[in-house]
């Protein structure tokens, strides 16, 4: 089937792989707006971040000019454990729709936690590590960026505290066994262990618990524990930073054959994998060297580019962390209970929600069903069991692949298969027995969140 | 750290991938011994073995001579999308350990079965669709055959029917749901869908089934239904034919960088990813070409080679299957409830039977808390998460490198990785909370099984 000599999987060697990561902002002509601090209104300072984030992926966040960032080594030899991914050309799924598109798909679930976040894990635990740190707070909600985090901490011998939301906690019994496995110490969230757990508790009574609390309890550990931090796995630009090993990657591999994509498609949560796949690709959009689609794909149920608002906003429930400027829907926004725990976020990185206002970037929202059509379909030919998340972009660039075979175009699609789906079977049950449903926000749902949007001068 | 110029992971290109599966059988000069008829005790012949076996890979099965069997472009197309596997330097074990020793294993969890059994299972699905077949039937205990089986069937559009235990069934509803996913049609065993499963249900209301059991139903279909066949995952000679593409593919990585190994380590249950890992090393070995020590290792609850007797048995407890000639503790034989439900087999290959027998092979029994303790290590500085099979081996691999930190030895150390432990966190669970049991079984115990093996003349 490989007719054009193009094998089924394109490797880059050990000398091949990236030794800096890409800061897409140096590219912005309108760079991301900057943080706020929630209570003066003013641009959040270095020195205004030390206590909660490690001084040197501060400096990472706060840096929109310097273009490359050197992998320190230590960063290196990890990712070589698991990297470079592979860049597949999806020849199975191309002969199953019969498109005349040539599709292919960077993988990024082969490791243990089972997606990229790895990617992000490891540096922002090896910075803690070389600030002498002792350990490291975070939160995680589908369990995904708990895992990586855990497993990096572990690699470098630093203690990792993780908040997971209570429902996962209960619901994802495997999730937290791995963590532990890493000698992560998990504590579901809400709980009786920080000021602000207690106060939730005492208010919301059997409350299943949240993200925007599970962050407020984590930083507050992070800030009241000599010789702690505390990290955040997607939103932010150290964490779009870290990710641009994944496009740049990509296109390394794609330019081995000389291949220019025609349509770079991302599901986008909080922006993490979509902002590291795209990297390059928008970096020689905005320099006229590439005339490409790049498409983000949100759930239709957490549609905050497609139908948010781009105005500052708080980016925990709690309210507790620095404004930023996003596409929003407004922290109070509840997703509906959608499968895709990784894109159940009510804002997107300030990074692409610029590039998405200059109109550098499209995005569309799928809904669930449609989506787990998608990621059985390519689960048979393909053999990988997609995560839920992964699978938003899988449809998209399946229905693109579609559009080809009408009109005859051999477009080169390109998609980023961020995880797998082993964590989330019961989804994929509830599939099966025709029990899943979809979950459209209407307008008036989604007004409750975006009328309550902080008022910035 | 990657001193010598070895990367992390030795990847081979898609035309270094062996074109051909090695047959271990034609270079030993004490054959296996072939299966009997269990009612005359003759040899088996093909003609015999056909209403429950596909054509092709019945010829497989009896083939002792032949030493390469061609690969079908179909499957090398198939074996293209997850395959080559990678042989990866475990440069962080090492230096966690201390050790001079060179460790190097090959991954074989890089695919939605999570283990090396879609090597043998595309294979099986190729052939059954070649001879014109509607479907195809087998069992499963752990499920990862199940899994790998039921992906090969989707790919290749065939009617795929499960009976899976139904402890583990019920257990592990997440292995169900995979197999789901690829459209497989899957029955807790025993069910009342054979005469047999009715039978069982009858005599032993409440059973929560056995693999024995799950075969017995299996086969009963596969020659009660026209157009299907039943397939095995382990212990016949045709699956370590297709699994010595794993060996293949570890012997040309090392060759790369003229490497030879000293330990060549591996888990054996029924013998399937042990008799694929060793076949190029046994041959060279037999030819003199190679002095190194090949290793077996088993469950101290299971120990087929360290404590059974080399005699014909049954291969499963139903005793409706051929005798083989095996290291085995009867088909009567209850293993304990070890968490390596994929080394669970009463008996071992006959091919492996033989070179430990001849003593080309050693053998070694571990405990299963020992076990998990080497899985943890392994993945807290390795990364990848394994599966408590695989963990056998990893067991094995570090006592021989601590060995080596005390003599100051430099082997080169290579073992298998079969596989993941995604769906084994239930296992890793009870061992974080202390609640995990070692099983020994007694001489006494092993007695039961021992005395009733079959009489041949």
């Amino acid at each position: 089937m490989a007719t054009e000599n193009i094998p089924y999987k394109i490797y880059l060697t050990e000398e091949e792989m990236p030794k800096a990561w890409y800061n897409l902002r140096s590219a912005m002509k309108n760079k991301p707006a900057p943080l706020l601090n929630p209570g003066t209104h003013q641009p959040m300072k270095a020195e205004e971040l030390a206590p909660v984030f490690c001084d040197e992926l501060i400096k990472q966040e706060l840096d929109n000019d310097t273009e490359y960032f050197p992998i320190p080594e230590e960063i290196l030899n990890f990712y070589k454990m698991y990297r470079p991914s592979p860049l597949v050309r999806a020849y199975c799924l191309e002969k199953e729709l019969g498109t005349p598109a040539k599709i292919y798909y960077k993988f990024e679930g082969n490791n243990t936690s089972g997606s990229h976040k790895l990617n992000s894990a490891i540096a922002q635990a090896y910075y803690a590590k070389k600030q002498g740190l002792k350990g490291v707070t975070t939160e995680t909600g589908a369990g995904q960026w708990g895992t990586a985090f855990s497993m990096a901490c572990s690699y470098f011998k630093l203690d990792c505290k993780v908040f997971m939301v209570k429902v996962s906690y209960e619901q994802k019994p495997f999730r937290r066994e791995v963590m532990r496995t890493y000698g992560a110490d998990v504590t579901p969230s809400p709980s009786m262990t920080t000021n602000i757990g207690k106060k939730i508790l005492a208010d919301h009574p059997g409350t299943t618990g949240s993200l925007g609390c599970a962050i407020s309890e984590a930083v507050e550990v992070a800030t009241s524990t000599p010789g702690y931090r505390y990290v955040l796995g997607s939103v932010l630009n150290q964490v779009l930073l870290h990710q641009s090993i994944i496009g740049l990657e990509t296109q390394a591999a794609l330019d081995k054959y000389g291949i220019k994509p025609d349509i770079v498609i991302g599901c986008a949560g909080g922006g993490s994998n979509l902002g590291g796949l795209i990297a390059p690709f928008m970096r020689d959009k905005i320099n006229g060297k590439l005339d490409c689609r790049i498409v983000a794909v949100e759930p239709a149920s957490c549609p905050s580019l497609t139908r948010g608002k781009y105005a500052y906003d708080f980016c925990d429930t709690g309210m507790v962390c620095p404004l930023a400027k996003m596409y929003t829907l407004g922290s109070g926004f509840i997703p509906a209970p959608n499968h895709a725990g990784g894109l159940r976020y009510h804002g997107m990185s300030s990074v692409l929600s610029q590039l998405y206002d200059d109109g550098l970037m499209e995005a569309t929202s799928v809904p669930q069903v449609k989506v787990f059509e998608a990621a059985e379909q390519f689960a048979r030919v393909e053999g990988i069991l997609p995560a839920p998340e992964s699978s938003h972009a899988i449809r998209v660039a399946i229905d693109e692949a579609l559009k080809c075979k009408e009109t005859g175009e051999e477009k080169t699609i390109v998609f980023g298969l961020t995880g797998t789906g082993y964590f989330d079977l019961v989804a994929y049950q509830k599939f099966h027995d025709g029990l899943m449903e979809d979950y459209i926000p209407t307008d008036e749902e989604l007004k409750v969140g975006l009328d309550k949007l902080p008022v910035i001068d």
